[in-house]
């Protein structure tokens, strides 16, 4: 590694200073050697300001345009809501930048489509925060499969628990295929590496907040998929796990077995006259602090060396393809295959 | 407890000298107080005889009919391949004997109902082996459940994964799912006690033995289960797992969650330059040994005291309509309501 | 393994009808195919009687003498308090019957060398009741180490926790090194299978109970010990582990490490709002229940066989010794040899 | 948080561009917003500039004497042999800057005298690195004994083992109690906050490398304490775990036992014919590297808001007398009080 000065930095806009926002604006400012950040956009007024503020040095804007439009920024990170990934994935691309977007990237495949013609058409690379792919224990399990450690998967799962549903009120539609769901789906693609999902059936419900339900809540699921190397999965997700953030996988296969996962937030145990007891974790940037570090690092160097990223709009499409698909089944009632929506 | 002379010990009878009756009868010759081994009956030349051999004292039979026919046995124990049971617990009904039935009962719920009814008409008490209920850590995870511990539960597993598949030219069609996960169905009603399955969904394919796809062979299975109170449980099976002989569960609830099984063989953790080991259990008789006795055990007392036992022919009944119902979603490749088959 | 009838079962004589040797006598009278419980004795008034009853068969003495000297006895069974053993030890030797006696059976050497003398005198099989050596993992992680698979021993640790010490004011002097370390004694030489304990250091102290500290209660010790091998070992005890029950090894080699010991009750770890709890084992004959039965399944065995038994007299003495020389460095203050009190 | 701009973050000069120095030159230039590297200094010709060329920004000097001359220089980071520890620390609080210096900080009583002093009278904060205190689950292991959560601790064990000796030849006499032990003997009072060690009792012996036993080297230790509240401590190291760097800690105390320390490197296990398998830590600024850092970042902020250090001089100072006491004990072979060398 050479000398990184402010100059050869990569000069990178955030775009979205909420909570996810706020720890990349952290990681961009202080925790990945070759980058900087070089300014903050979110429409809500005093938000960027106050980001910016504590980081010391990123120009803070209420105009996301002004940010597109800064010559200096060579990359943005998108952290805004779901429903707005795709236009911003879009107009920073049409803009000559560096695309690194929270998932979703997109909620539709015509809205996938734009977002991955944006870039290709731009030239620039674009890189969906996949994180799980970024933390250490799933990278060495994935690797153990890639190298044929536990040969052909068969069975596989992946789920996604989060520890609190705060607002069932303001959780858009479909959100527990479409943006928690995505991640186990991403997950699975790429832990069963040589397949393609062909198949998908799925169930929901509110089970968390039942009196939600009428308004459209899902807060709870099961998706089994079936690849076409015969694998067959199991995603699961629920929005209120009382004991904590639980994100955990699995893969069977025909010479082995890996489990991923870790639940313990510390080394920690404590005996008593209870038994023995452990601390869990309990929030996302606790369990992924790393990997949410490590894939904005890779982003980086993505940009300067001209690499592909891990995560690209590609894979992204291909987990909606499977969410949708997933919805289709809630909605109809029977197995869809990945081919009826794709 | 009070002393259990030879003649106050419940006569039992094992129909099926194979692996598992030469574990059953063990127990009843040596582990089970209130229990003594009366005869041994198998068709096969030599096996029971061998067997009694070993135990000292039994009578060894080929003739199964001579011995529901010996009035000094009280109770029969049958291990025999799974396409008699239900002959053989109608026979031993309307002989009057107590009946302990390894799982399946039945095949189909025409036979299961000839078995309750023998029972019932013979007013005789009738268990089935599912002996996950008699092993510690399931009951423990059970009674938590049972006790509100978790709350009302919302995403359920459980699997079964045998060591080896020796002989796939010997495995029945559906074994899969009436032999194997009917052991996880039974678990899943078990630890969700105040409900009720409503619909399944099943995968299965040849993936250990494409090659004996085309005779029926199905080795491994995925199959999801609607329950009413909302709950949505995976069971999957698969015949070889290079690794061990593997049976979790988990149960996730409004409150809580648990996790069952125990892959380790022994508490020993070796530590080399590959890092850190264990050895995994590889044999059911050794994973389960204390669940197959404490099953008998109390199949015995309850002979004795006349209480009902906890794994009843109705028990199987239900097993039996979620196999049923996975079969019938696997030939038509769509959920399939209890209702639709029961 | 043949038949074993009434005639040909070993009989045992059990002296003693406590927590113990009420464990013991159910393992003869049920559990080990090669035993039968011939007779009980025990001075208590009606302890034997109450024992045998519910066993059955076994013919019960308030006149240990009696049974002694009853020729249909061909072993006996020791459990009674630890300063009756070495007598009774010798008694039995004399009166040619095989022995079994719990730990330790002996608080001096002068009483060990009449007890390995009386049983070689009569040429009986002598076997000391060191349980560790029977159970699965620990004979798991001892045969791992005589196979040379983690080197040399150089550091090693042994550690036994009661669960609650009743009553201080009959716990008799230096207990903690002859009735509870000794066990970690034994284990210590057993994992380090080819050297032998050269030096002793012990601290002691009334933690627990410190208001029974004048009237001699230790209830907390720790010993280092080096072994002619170079290896470093400390054994430490408490009396009342509020979590439980807890034994435990863990022995460091030039080649690798294994740790052994199961604090946990069941499989189960149930996840709440306080984080991850399981329960802890809280009762020997719980942890150790196979291993109890195994020990004299073997002791049976080396009878019948004429085989030596793995614990042997000899055993017993080396590990008095340790013992020992853990007393006189507490009441010296300083290390002390081996050689000083061998 | 305020914004730190490059003018009020504390400027910070390392002196020792070694393995730990580079660690904590990343930390400085990068990881801890509060700092900036200013300087690194060492003698070896193009040690710091190769360091500073990597961070692109600090001076590199190879006098140690301009660094500590530089007046923008606040604060030193001492990461060089031990051996020059003192000095540096006297001549850093001399010059006036902040000090924060590597286990360990003195070799001599005398020594540690003469840092505490040199920065008391300097009015300089004075931090020496014992890491342990800021690695997250031994901090959460702290925090519940400090807070009563087990009660008095009564029995006690930390211990260190590194995965490799690569050059006995290299490493100075007493090495394992004054820089390996010192972390445990410091460890050990941290957790049991309310007491004082009392009495030492040490073995150690060339075990890894017996033939270098001549030369002084001693590889393998283990160390009993004695504390004034009654508890025994063990702690024990040896210089080459063929399995990785392993550190852990247990304490029992009256009301619960705490068990700390993580050897898995991640949180994947594999499971094959062999059974299960996870890798293990082999490296410290893996294991240690968030507590690294957070030590560090301690440091940054004692210095800017005047708190005192969680680990000062003091401590440094009752963890040597520790090890001396330990020395001494190997040299007379007997328990030595620690108010015999303090």
């Amino acid at each position: 590694m050479t000398a990184a000065t402010a100059e050869d930095r990569l000069a990178v806009g955030l775009i979205g200073a909420g909570r996810m926002g706020a720890f990349h604006a952290e990681s961009l400012a202080r925790r990945i050697p070759g980058a900087r950040l070089a300014a903050i956009a979110d429409p809500a007024p005093g938000a960027a300001g106050r980001l910016a503020d504590r980081l010391g040095g990123p120009k803070p804007l209420t105009d996301i345009g002004a940010l597109l439009a800064a010559p200096e920024v060579e990359a943005v990170v998108i952290a805004t809501p779901a429903r707005t990934h795709t236009d911003l994935v879009v107009a920073a691309a049409e803009a000559g930048k560096a695309v690194y977007c929270e998932k979703p990237m997109a909620r539709t495949l015509a809205e996938a489509d734009r977002a991955i013609d944006a870039a290709r058409r731009a030239g620039v690379p674009l890189q969906i925060g996949f994180n799980r792919r970024y933390d250490r224990g799933f990278r060495a399990g994935h690797d153990l499969i890639a190298s044929g450690g536990i040969g052909t998967p068969q069975l596989m799962r992946s789920l996604t628990r989060d520890p609190k549903l705060a607002d069932p009120a303001r959780v858009p539609p479909w959100t527990i295929f479409r943006e928690t769901l995505i991640h186990d789906f991403d997950a699975l693609r790429w832990l069963n590496p040589k397949a393609a999902p062909v198949e998908v059936f799925a169930m929901a419900d509110a089970l968390v907040r039942p009196d939600f339900k009428e308004e459209g809540l899902l807060d709870t699921a099961v998706v089994t998929i079936r690849f076409d190397n015969g694998a067959m999965a199991t995603a699961e997700a629920n929005f209120q796990a009382v004991y904590g953030y639980d994100v955990r996988a699995e893969v069977f296969g025909s010479a082995g077995m890996i489990t991923l996962g870790e639940i313990r937030r510390t080394h920690m145990t404590a005996y008593g006259p209870e038994g023995a007891a452990a601390a869990c974790v309990t929030y996302d940037q606790d369990l992924f602090h790393d990997a949410y570090v490590a894939e904005l690092a890779d982003f980086t160097d993505c940009v300067r060396t001209g690499r592909t990223p891990a995560t690209t709009g590609t894979d992204a499409r291909a987990a909606l393809t499977m969410a949708l698909a997933a919805i289709r089944s809630v909605t109809a009632g029977r197995a869809v295959r990945i081919d009826e929506v794709a």
